[in-house]
């Protein structure tokens, strides 16, 4: 592990004025402090530095990601977040993250500036620099919905999908429902990925075809419905289950712009249940995931990555919601 | 939830009877209060009950595992598990079970009988009497490396196997070893369910062919090599992996009673890292499972489900540890 001695030797500077740049003196210049930070990264000190220090902060990033009331996703995973965080003594920086940020410096030297001992990424996607940077941390870092292979520092928080989809195939079969469609989210997206599996191999649990013409891949937004449902419908769906809430909605607007009913016609089975779920006609039968548990799950990971216990991923059950949206299949 | 005079009136006896009944008075007779534990835990008392004591007791409950020393694989987690419990001041009572305590009587009632809040399953199967009534439990419940569908008061805590397997298939990869033996644990585990998909999955996803005749279920002691390194060996494996590190030490024996050497004619590598890894002739490569981390974690996921946060899963990284008992592919 380096030491100030070496970061010193590298740069061909004082010892006191690496020392200055670490601590955010302010008699050397921004040029100098961002050197020194960079090198201490580099040469693998800054973990070291963070895990010394008295500081007890962590941060939560986010990106992509409404988090403002409790109609969004991201405000219940914060709040339960801070909850356990407060619970241990631990303050919380919830800092909305940009492109300009990541490419104004790296992940880790963001960290060592602003002495957090860790960060809960929120909203992230694999395409995003700190997001590949991560590889590579020594910063403990938990990221929702998202997995790093190989990296102690990095842990994984989410919802098990698998459980989630296969109680709402359950629930639909029972309902005498066979033509099942699935319209998910972003391509290109772990989650997406995960409920398409968990879809398809719940089916089969089932004795029912997955078919390949009820399968689409949309966008985490109510606007993709309009692209896929005139099409399921169609090719005969009796159901539908959404990867979100929000496309859900999207789906309930253009089943009904096709002059059918809900559930009489078709049965609409949403993921998340937003406060949304609840509010729409007919109300949603959804997959529940539990943001207050995923924010103090998060925050349990990275407690636990800080005291090097390496976890991996932690899941959370889902749970299924029973409202109006879903009913028994006509054409049974 | 059934009150106390549910449960008098159930039983049609006094409520002052079924309070001493579930306080353990000893002016009753036993039966009587097995008869009034028995109804708590149907009625769903139990729960309530352990949630509202100020008791702050959880049980390590252990079969079928070996952890009387530090050489034992049950050692460090119960280490892990008392050190996470005893920073959150919770006594913990570890109990060596039996078949006679799983039928003697239920394993909600025996919790409530002796004021447990939680607890913590090391070594059963999923054939255990207890384990099969995990389905319907309301009482928070860990498993080491066995997973319960849909109970949210139930939690699975393992090491990933996926990513420990893929270290080592790289490492084997990297020596050119393309002939890649997997001896597995016993069939009918979840956890060698889990090594078979990682080993297949790893293979394929570095080009190499997982051989129907280089894969073997066999036990979770040494002696199950002897049975399967013969074969290998004439089917032309050139390196074992091994689902645990005492089947290991038997397939080293054996490959060495047949006259070869290893590592220079057959790579063997291990899993698990128990102290015996080391010091094996020669030191046995292997995937390192921290059972003190296990332990720990197996706690914190305790403690969540103890306040309703429903975990499902806690993976912890696998760590590869290069020894001896690995190197170049001489057939290459």
């Amino acid at each position: 592990m380096a030491t100030i001695k070496d970061i010193a030797d590298k740069l061909g500077i004082a010892v006191s004025t690496v020392s200055k740049g670490l601590n955010g003196a302010s008699d050397i210049s921004d040029q100098m402090r961002q050197l020194v930070l960079d090198t201490a990264v580099e040469m693998g000190y800054a973990s070291k530095k963070m895990k010394t220090t008295g500081n007890r902060k962590v941060c939560i990033l986010i990106e992509n990601m409404d988090y403002e009331n409790i109609d969004q996703f991201g405000y219940e995973i914060i709040v339960g977040f801070k909850l356990s965080a407060a619970r241990r003594h631990w303050d919380v920086s919830v800092v909305p993250s940009n492109l300009t940020m990541q490419t104004a410096e790296k992940f880790d030297t963001y960290m060592l500036k602003n002495g957090y001992s860790g960060a809960f990424l929120l909203g992230f996607t694999l395409h995003d620099d700190w997001v590949k940077q991560l590889n590579k941390t020594s910063v403990p870092t938990v990221l929702l919905d998202n997995y790093i292979e190989r990296n102690n520092h990095v842990g994984y928080v989410g919802t098990d999908s698998y459980e989630g989809i296969d109680l709402a195939v359950d629930h639909l079969k029972s309902l005498g429902h066979t033509r099942i469609a699935f319209l998910n989210g972003s391509k290109n997206s772990m989650v997406s990925e995960q409920r398409y599996q968990a879809f398809v191999g719940s089916m089969a649990k089932h004795d029912l075809n997955p078919l390949e013409e009820l399968i689409e891949y949309g966008y985490y937004v109510p606007d993709c419905a309009k692209y896929h449902v005139p099409k399921f419908l169609e090719n005969g769906a009796t159901a539908i289950i959404c990867a979100s809430d929000l496309i859900a909605s999207g789906v309930i607007a253009e089943v009904m712009k096709q002059g059918l009913k809900i559930p009489e016609d078709i049965s609409v089975v949403g993921f998340d249940d937003l406060p949304i779920a609840a509010q729409l006609t007919p109300s949603l039968t959804t997959i529940r995931q539990d943001r207050i548990d995923l924010g103090k799950s998060a925050f349990l990971l990275l407690d636990g990555l800080i005291h090097n216990v390496t976890i991996s991923k932690l899941l959370l059950r889902a749970k299924f919601i029973k409202r109006q949206s879903t009913g028994m299949c006509k054409t049974q």
